[in-house]
């Protein structure tokens, strides 16, 4: 089992990794064309855990595939992250001036830059897949089925309508799930069965590391609503409460603390159990499951 | 050659049968969904030329294709066309409270729906691709970064950005026609090379009917301009004089309106030209060529 430490510094290693191949995927422009990059480039740099790409690399190896075949595939994801997060924070929705302690896209280059940006980046993931060349063409179009299907309005786009509806009215359960299965669990979803897909696992591999991107990904959502209540604002980056403040339904005020806590457990259990048969090279991804339900930040 | 009643009937043909497709292509949905759905569905159905799908499909039969092949390609183009009007009406962007006559997207959903409804449009056009089956997987890769291209950073949404920033500034040709390039003919372009393409036409064919799109695209665009500030309003169904009175930066602005006509129809003769030596199945994307310099809507 892969130590605290060692999940560091290769959380570390693999960050440093992605940020790389986004770097050459999204390279900086000249003429007209430069700041619609620079704006792409100024929330795609800003910082964030890359989970998504992690995880997409991670499931890559454990089914035995390779990096090289799965970085498309998270570069991609990593960009509909950024895009997602970029609308979120427009004043339309969340108005947030703030993200991860620097100014948001909109408070730099202006709300339809912002609006624009995001629209880059969304196509862009989109663009960096249909250049896959040397991968098996009948793959690189179901991973773009497997990454628009999670992306789109069945999936993350249809989770944040929702999130956006049900602001100051009581959600039950039903919905909460429904909010955090598409806004967030979807993508990571799509991550683990993106590498898994990528790294040429067997129907039944993606299926299996669906299941875990499910769970984990609700556990993900499940633990960012509690820390919003109890977390440390110094280890968080940013202010906690704002989810009571905006009346948005949260899995704790479906369930109440405990039961949410319970809930995460559960989850993380589930989504070792669906790893079990994998061999060391699912060390990263149980380290993983872990480390989403006792993060800080 | 085609005569205008013919094209009339023609155009009137080939917009019911797009607009079949794109209503199985996205479906009412029922539950939590449907509420994006409805948003997404409200723009994409509210009339429209539907030029870019027409013109797909006009280039698949151009080299011998058939329309089934095309269709999702085609279905693709105008959910993005139409992700880009319900984005560039948005307050922060153009602030349109009427498009074709009747309320604009956010006006009647609300903002951040908007918004919403246009990513949702987006993701679905790339997600209908990656889910084409039956047809040969390396031509969908293809497709998808031939339209990607056009659609992102380095196409429309480029110059979407360069008619942002250069609002009230005096663009020179040269910001102009970058403008245009981009903001317009890119996915012009990529309707009538996504068309060939899915028509299984050659590298030859698919470049020569990307000229001709390149250059009704473009021409498309001057003769906007030009309706702008000499159009019928009751017919266009807008308000004229707009691009002046935001200060946008246009091709009469440029060059003025004689330059603008003159160029109009040299790119209609390029467009043309770049169909010499295909047969009679290029009758329609001549009358079209012929039809967007001489429209009056």
């Amino acid at each position: 089992m892969a130590s605290e430490l060692d999940l560091k510094s290769y959380l570390e290693t693999r960050r440093l990794m992605v940020e790389k191949a986004l770097d050459v995927a999204l390279p900086k422009e000249e003429g007209l064309g430069a700041q619609v990059v620079e704006a792409m480039r100024y929330s795609l740099f800003a910082g964030g855990k890359r989970l998504r790409p992690i995880l997409c690399l991670a499931a890559a190896e454990t089914v035995g595939g390779n990096l090289h075949d799965a970085m498309p595939a998270a570069c991609a994801l990593e960009m509909i992250h950024t895009y997602s997060l970029i609308h979120d924070d427009l004043p339309a929705m969340d108005d947030d001036d703030l993200r991860r302690g620097i100014p948001t896209n909109h408070k730099v280059f202006g709300e339809a830059i912002a609006i624009l940006a995001g629209d880059g980046l969304l196509t862009e993931a989109f663009t960096i897949l249909g250049n896959c060349r040397g991968f098996p063409a009948d793959r690189v179009v179901q991973l773009i089925a497997i990454i628009g299907a999670a992306a789109g309005h069945r999936g993350m786009v249809g989770g944040q309508v929702v999130d956006i509806l049900w602001q100051n009215r009581a959600a039950d359960i039903a919905v909460v799930r429904y909010m955090h299965e598409n806004k967030t669990a979807a993508l990571i979803t799509a991550s683990t069965q993106a590498g898994a897909f990528a790294g040429r696992g067997s129907s039944e591999q993606v299926e299996r590391l669906g299941q875990y991107g499910r769970a984990v990904g609700l556990a993900f959502q499940i633990v960012d609503d509690i820390l919003d209540i109890q977390g440390d604002t110094a280890l968080l980056g940013k202010q906690t409460g704002v989810d009571v403040a905006r009346g948005k339904a949260t899995y704790p005020a479906a369930v109440g603390l405990e039961q949410s806590e319970k809930d995460a457990q559960g989850l993380i259990a589930h989504a070792l159990e669906a790893l079990v048969g994998f061999d060391q090279r699912a060390e990263p991804l149980r380290a993983l499951a872990k480390y989403i339900v006792e993060r800080k930040q």
